[in-house]
């Protein structure tokens, strides 16, 4: 599918008139049941986008951008959003945000809402795609009706779709590596929500980069990525006292982890090592600043938003282009919260 | 203006067929300049709403409210949009979110969008509303035009509109009292972004109730509400020595502060006493946990929805009723950041 279905390419297909076609797509009285049903199969079939969305997509368009997020509470996805609305504003468009509340329905069912809302285009930070058939089939049907949909997620799935994203393998790589070479060897790992695959991959390459084994009973995850339950988290896995570092899956189950280390009288970095992701403000001021792992938010969403206005204006022809993948690079940040000492105190 | 104005009002009105004017306000051809301009102008001058979204508000609703916030970076006000969000999501609605980014321009223009998205209501955090002619006007005719708006502020300024909204003057005046009733008499106050008139007034008049005077060299308004800026405010106010108290509009100003007095050495609460606003989970888990003001998210949420509820099933008669508006009282959370001890150290 290379282009754009018209009208004309159902009528075609099914040997009538385009004006049949036209008045079984408005559901018109003028028209047999039997010819109406065989007109919308085709029209599914070839991904035709109905007639009001098209119009608004060649001929005028809205100049508003829809952005689905799994939450409006993840600090990281909504500094993301909004350096990319300035974006938009600078460029004449706006912002539509929706949320899908980390639920695969609500995920399918908001771009459902934004297109009949007539959006010229659309970014999304999927919910843990690889694993939610109907959000892949929705979003492959969008593309190849030529709808501008970028993804800003998406290192080890082979959807085709246009995507922006860090790294969160090479992420998770860098950071217990870090951890490593400081001479951690039980290293914990710490999720929100759900165990992010990509994250966890990374996380387990690094162990056995350097020698080390991974053990299951090192990985927590807790109900969200809330300090409370990074506090929560930590008093599960530093309980029976092996462990001597914790990669968290965010900065505020990595300060809640701070937190209660610092209840126990453990001192950070001496006795634990702490690592987040995403360098949230309140690691930098935090107690003991937090390391971290992190994106150039800056370059996700000058490449993000080029890459929707792109297609955005080639988007007759975009789907003869094969889907473009932008990776960002991830950079640890050095901070406190993981020093340079080992548990014993002396410097490595 | 009492009920819905209809196509037959503005026939009515100019003695003209009801086609006249329908043909009229869709631009068609077949009426003369002349005529189309004074439907047009009879239409503005009786708040007539566009056939298509009077249309979807009466007989196809499109299950999808719109709420404006001056920017997604507000965790208190995320955190009601999502307590707001869940609650539409029950109800069978969905949620679009645009920003207004605190400028007077894209609010009214984020309000133009939602309702040329045809969104059943909108919920609204205005921005410095009391100063903002455009956007009192905007409102006004929406509401004149029974459209169910509903703004989440509102203290003192008499706008005809619903309004559910935390009693910022009295949250002001409570944390300023707590303060005095320890003993302080030097009280700053830090403000990010603008100063809150609501607030300030609540400040001023509990200096005021406790025997002490305004100082205006006290206050301090940043940039915005972040922990740099606020350890940046605190760097102003404290470094000549006789402030022993702050108030923060906001927790993460008032966190950045508590982390500059840290880095001075300066204890907390005995040498200076905090107050932020809002009790974000960042403020429970702080290295001195933060007293704070805040008000019942869940009851403002509840009450707000009802409201909205209530507004869409009583379309046709609401604006007979006058704006209802509902206080929300601010309660005051005791931690440590402000304890029972004056300068000296002393218990009081």
């Amino acid at each position: 599918m290379n282009r754009r279905v018209r009208q004309q390419d159902i009528a075609r297909k099914l040997g009538v008139s385009i004006n049949t076609v036209s008045l079984a797509l408005k559901d018109s009285g003028r028209i047999n049941e039997d010819t109406k049903l065989k007109v919308q199969e085709v029209a599914k079939a070839l991904n035709y986008i109905p007639n009001s969305i098209a119009r608004s997509l060649v001929q005028k368009r809205t100049f508003v951008i829809g952005f689905i997020l799994p939450s409006i509470t993840n600090p990281i996805q909504i500094e993301t959003a909004q350096n990319i609305e300035r974006k938009l504003l600078a460029n004449g468009y706006n912002m539509m945000l929706m949320t899908s509340d980390y639920d695969k329905n609500y995920e399918t069912k908001a771009l459902d809402i934004l297109l009949s809302r007539q959006v010229d285009g659309i970014f999304m930070f999927p919910t843990d795609i690889q694993n939610q058939k109907k959000s892949q089939e929705k979003i492959k049907a969008i593309r190849d009706a030529n709808y501008p949909i970028i993804l800003l997620s998406g290192g080890n799935f082979n959807l085709p779709s246009d995507s922006v994203y860090m790294n969160q393998y090479l992420g998770a790589y860098k950071a217990t590596r870090h951890l490593t070479s400081m001479g951690h060897k039980e290293i914990a790992i710490i999720y929100g929500g759900a165990r992010n695959t990509e994250k966890h991959q990374g996380y387990i390459a690094a162990l056995k980069d350097s020698g080390l084994e991974y053990n299951p009973n090192q990985v927590a995850t807790v109900g969200n990525s809330s300090y409370e339950q990074g506090y929560r988290a930590a008093s599960k896995i530093l309980r029976n006292g092996s462990v001597t570092a914790i990669l968290a899956s965010g900065d505020y189950l990595a300060l809640g982890a701070l937190r209660w280390c610092r209840e126990q009288g453990l001192r950070v970095p001496e006795d634990v090592a702490i690592i987040g992701f995403d360098d949230l403000e309140a690691s930098r001021f935090a107690e003991i600043p937090l390391t971290t792992i992190t994106y150039k938010v800056e370059e996700l969403t000058t490449r993000a938003t080029e890459l929707l206005f792109s297609l955005i204006s080639d988007q007759e022809t975009s789907t003869w282009l094969k889907p473009r993948k932008v990776e960002i690079e991830p950079t640890l940040v050095v901070r406190q919260s993981c020093g340079f000492k080992k548990r014993s105190g002396e410097l490595l």
